[in-house]
């Protein structure tokens, strides 16, 4: 009998994980995975930079580098967020594996085993396990089309005899609910948390996936908006904006809060890849991100707008969702009865595949949802595999004996 | 008054690190790093790499991949540790984001706030931070020119109450001590933790650089001798074969072990770089990394045998060490007066620096030992340094009125 920590005694693989693995076929279409489409990648910009770099880089992309990044992809990234209006002067940037190494060193540097800490409901899947492995105890707050509900915020604020140790959220194009938080959301939050002592770790993996210029004033981040009296951790990540592959990802924090993610951080990895790190660098330094971006976002809005068009005018009655407006994800609601898992069942025998919303309740127990990616999939097949998905729901409507 | 979690309140970055940052001068000698030379990564190597990557490859290089590993880099690097007598088969490999991630990730698995685990004394620094990052209550066993001390071992383990989580062993040339485990040590290890429900984890970073074909019976490792009774978990890297850079590592261990640590590293990156990944999958599949292993072993063998010369003419009586058979470290006992940081502050002075003991002292109290690397400084420069050193030990020893 292995001894293993009491935080992982009850880690167990998601039910979802399992039957994913069923749907490991070569045919299969796939609205299940949070990743950029591998035909999008700008594999000739990454050819222009490699060739482009010095044997001096080259051998500082080999090397170990500081903890917190390497100084030319921090100079470069402090640029880029600053364009972005973030306040880096006043904060410290710390490189990181990916945007979900972030959320865990915050995970970590704050949570006690029993601590409790609020989510949104539904929340991303990375951060739910993230702290469950620090033995966190989640109180998800629920998501409406504007954002966080701030009534139930405040409510549990009220209730809870000792305040949370922080706020999980992921105001722009939530993962799963695609939900773009209005600015009067953002702005009322930070009335709620202010002088709290409560910090506020903002998830800002996709804003940069924007399909309407006149949602700028909706999409300014609450770390830009710089409020007094709070503590925003600022998360955000390459994986959206150049590849995941290169597992890249920051946290802009304030002094005190870096300097004990940096000392997690050297007992983790010691330091992200340098390799990538310059790859990330040469991205950001000669200005291809601004192109590329330019270059993805009228494709995923055209993705997003067809998946939008074929399931308004096919969903049968009783399915309800919010047209995205960037980001990668359509969230739907079903029926209260109808259990998505049954849907995610049949729609793996049609050859369709896409994620039930079990996955991203930090409760475990609401099922009514399934969240679709139009992010990675071709109008080709986008147009194939909705049909598929919504007579599955269908027929799981009819088994209710429901009007559909 | 930020609310951090108990495991970071009293994370502080070390004196060393401090004094480490003095020693960022152009000039500066370093005997610090546990890194390989600049000047020795096989550049042309990883250039024919990429050049050579088809962009299916390239797309699998930018994307996430399977946590753990890609199966490229599964399949090749199965090959090359079968070919080195590990027992993959009957285990489960996992690759991680350096070989600290590996040992970060098993910490995670067995360890319990306030749980007791051995290491060596002195130990690796890394490992050291991680053990305590998750609080573990960590009891050292000292180290022998042959190995651990088999006696001690005993001692502590008859007299604990609770057997130890697990122990934690860097049997082939030991981060900082240099040392290479005799085979008659391995196997008195295996005698004594047999049947114990004692899992060993067995740093492995540094075998593949031994300078002596004949020590190869020593060099076996333990997960080769594929002990029955003990659940070994192997840990590797390719920061030493290949490049830090890239930060990868793995783990080779039993499946109940491995299910685990796949279900913490979701929860910490995902998954670990693709894109090196790929890069190092080549690396292994077109066999470059014989080539360069034969073309880097004669050179740090020839750097510490120019250091070891000169440490044996020079060094005051009372100071002693073991010379390396591989790896990347010397090791030297000053005389117990002797303080290494104080020794340290003078070399700073004099233009060369190293690490002090304390910091590989999981007690962090004796510090009469320094660590000289001599694996990323030219002959030119380890001339140069070298009676630095000695200078600054000497003037130190005769504060002490030590005859030197």
């Amino acid at each position: 009998m292995i001894r293993f920590s009491s935080s992982v005694t009850n880690l167990r693989s998601s039910e979802i994980r399992d039957l994913m693995s069923l749907a490991n076929k070569p045919d299969m279409i796939l609205f299940s995975g949070g990743m950029p489409d591998n035909d999008l990648f700008p594999l000739r910009e990454v050819d222009t930079i490699y060739q482009e770099l010095t044997d001096t880089e080259k051998k500082i992309a080999m090397q170990y580098g500081p903890t917190h990044g390497i100084p030319q992809l921090l100079a470069s990234l402090s640029e880029y967020l600053k364009e972005k209006g973030l306040p880096v002067e006043e904060n410290r940037l710390l490189i990181t594996t990916g945007s979900l190494q972030a959320i865990n060193i915050l995970a970590h540097a704050f949570i006690d085993p029993g601590d409790t800490i609020f989510v949104e409901n539904p929340c991303f899947i990375g951060a739910i396990s993230a702290f469950r492995s620090y033995q966190a105890s989640i109180v998800s707050i629920p998501l409406t089309a504007d954002g966080l509900n701030l009534i139930e915020l405040r409510k549990k604020l009220d209730e809870m005899e000792k305040a949370p140790k922080f706020v999980y959220l992921t105001p722009n194009f939530h993962n799963p609910a695609g939900t773009l938080y209005t600015r009067e959301t953002k702005l009322g939050l930070i009335e709620l948390l202010k002088n709290k002592n409560i910090p506020l770790i903002e998830d800002d993996a996709y804003s940069d996936l924007y399909f309407h210029e006149e949602d700028k004033l909706h999409l300014q981040t609450i770390k830009s908006i710089n409020p007094e009296g709070i503590d925003v951790c600022y998360t955000g990540s390459f994986s959206k904006i150049l590849g995941p592959g290169l597992r890249l990802g920051w946290m802009l924090v304030p002094e005190e809060i870096y300097k004990k993610c940096e000392l997690i951080k050297q007992s983790i990895d010691a330091c992200s890849p340098s390799f990538t790190q310059m790859v990330a660098h040469k991205f950001l330094q000669n200005n291809v991100v601004t192109d590329y971006l330019n270059y993805i976002r009228p494709e995923y809005k055209h993705r997003a707008e067809i998946m939008t068009q074929l399931l308004k005018t096919t969903l049968p009655k009783g399915c309800n969702f919010t047209p995205p407006r960037g980001g990668f994800y359509i969230w739907i609601e079903l029926p209260e009865q109808i259990d998505a898992t049954a849907v995610l069942k049949r729609a793996i025998e049609k050859g369709v595949v896409f994620v039930s919303g079990k996955t991203f309740d930090p409760d475990g127990t609401r099922n009514n949802y399934i969240r679709l990616s139009f992010c990675n999939t071709s109008e080709e097949k986008i147009r194939k595999g909705i049909p598929l998905v919504v007579d599955s729901i269908r027929a799981e409507m009819e088994l209710s004996h429901l009007p559909c």
